[in-house]
């Protein structure tokens, strides 16, 4: 039997292992990051909200005009094919539509191209460990690197362009930090590298509306706080107002709801992960077992 | 013997046909455009200037903290020896330091990756058609898409972040434009997908300072107009004033110095290539092959 304890991953209409996904040196999507993303959490052996993710990968792709020759139903269905060989019950799955190289090699018209899909998943990702949230999660905002603006690279449409997060979060772990918030050009909070943030202020809960993706994460949690009588407030919020605000969190299919101690030299509640943070986070991991907002995976073993 | 015609890439000290030499899907290289590359041109069977490409290269790399386990000269040997090995008399050698795989798996924290180096060489290649030059190339700068800022990504560490320059392509192809051009958010013209911009005014050439790779053919340019007398400004240059110009041309490592005909609706010279950049294009094939500033390759056959 062929082991997919690394992971696998769907090339072509078949399932191999993770270490045997590969794509060519001279693909746009790795020359010219031209690619667009999504990734969806498989959780106790179920997908989550799978159909959601599904429509953001689809409108990413039309966002971006990446045409892999692939419906909807084929794409969700290779997914699924691949997480149940995989036999991974806790997994975080990835599906990949890239460029490719022209149809007529030397020319550069990103109009045609051999754009191709791959999919993939591995064992659960968590991008901040768990254990660290009682530790007293810390958050780095520098104020020299920013958010590529929208008007560069269009931040709704999920892609690989990290350099700016990259250089952000060697400058929190040069600090001890476990990961980078970026801010852009007039000063707002946006997001880091693989998550979306919240602010508490007593009743009300904040996140930015502009320069972000917009989150599945993110909408399960608007959805969970609606529930616990939040109001709600998606805007533009500034650094100052993030640093007083009572509690922070941040929010990601890698991980869920992750409540954070520590900005920059701001401590939250005695640099603890605050309880309004926690409940939300508990929350979070009970609607992954919503059973009308799950698929549940038949495995073979 | 091994068919090289496509192209020949170094992996892990071996030559290898260019389809052979992939990255695995896991790569940063890949899911979060960490990497950084440089292209030298070999012409005639002799590199160009390939120790100011190297210097570049192994500034760019420092710039972002990649370390490939490769010294210079190591890196300097395996081009020669993949060129030589290839046959290309001319070619388009790219060398790429990617960031790898964090060497504990769920781990991400960029400082403990497993850093490496692909070569790879292909046919000679030209961003623009030659052909398109007597016919007249047009130029699309779109005014809602903007090059990444500084302070998101640097520019002079040459990368792969092609998300703003894809998409002006796609504005500019869809508009029956050879390429696309990008302001930044203040309005002066920066650069486009693989080259430099120049704009001519009378005896005077001016070059964008700020937001731009520090580009080797618009360095062998400025040295070719300062031998030919041209006063010259490296410093902002507004779009109004580019469309006032009285000739424009890109540089670029594939295809040299590109007189253009036309930007947006502003046409230069009748819209015809002008004569002073058709003599700069001249002299840059002249110093192409200036013993002073080649390497010859030896090859084998
Ligand atoms: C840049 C960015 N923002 C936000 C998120 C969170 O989105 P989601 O909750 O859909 O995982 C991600 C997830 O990877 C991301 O990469
Ligand atoms: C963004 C960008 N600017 C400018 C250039 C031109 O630089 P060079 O003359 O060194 O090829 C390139 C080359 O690929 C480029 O990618």
């Amino acid at each position: 039997m062929t082991d997919f304890s690394a992971g696998a991953a769907w090339v072509k209409g078949r399932v191999v292992p993770i270490g045997e996904a590969s794509i060519g040196v001279l693909d746009w999507g790795l020359t010219h990051s031209d690619a667009t993303y999504d990734v969806v959490p498989v959780w106790r052996g179920g997908f989550f909200r799978l159909d959601d993710y599904l429509d953001r990968f689809m409108a990413s792709m039309a966002a971006v005009r990446l045409d892999v020759g692939l419906d909807r139903g084929q794409i969700r269905a290779a997914l699924i094919e691949m997480v149940a060989a995989s036999g991974l019950r806790d997994a975080y799955v990835a599906m990949v539509a890239l460029r490719g190289s022209p149809l007529i090699p030397g020319t550069r018209d990103p109009r045609y191209c051999a754009n191709h899909f791959i999919g993939w998943c591995v064992p659960y990702v968590n991008i901040i460990p768990p254990a660290r949230i009682a530790e007293g999660v810390r958050v780095y905002i520098p104020d020299d690197i920013h958010r590529i603006p929208e008007d560069c690279v269009n931040p709704r449409a999920k892609n690989y362009h990290w350099g700016d997060f990259t250089q952000g979060l060697f400058a929190a772990k040069d600090r001890d930090c476990d990961t980078t918030l970026l801010t852009d050009h007039a000063g707002n909070v946006t997001e880091g590298p693989g998550f979306n943030v919240f602010a508490i202020f007593g009743n009300r809960v904040v996140t930015p509306d502009r320069g972000v993706l917009e989150g599945l994460t993110r909408r399960t949690v608007l959805e969970i706080c609606a529930d616990k009588g939040y109001q709600i407030e998606v805007r533009a919020l500034p650094l100052h107002e993030l640093l007083e605000a009572d509690e922070v969190f941040l929010s990601t299919s890698s991980g869920g709801v992750v409540p954070v101690a520590q900005v920059n030299d701001t401590r939250y509640g005695n640099a603890a992960p605050g309880p309004k943070g926690m409940a939300i986070r508990e929350s979070y991991f009970d609607w992954m077992l919503r059973p009308d907002l799950r698929l549940e995976v038949v495995y073979a073993n």
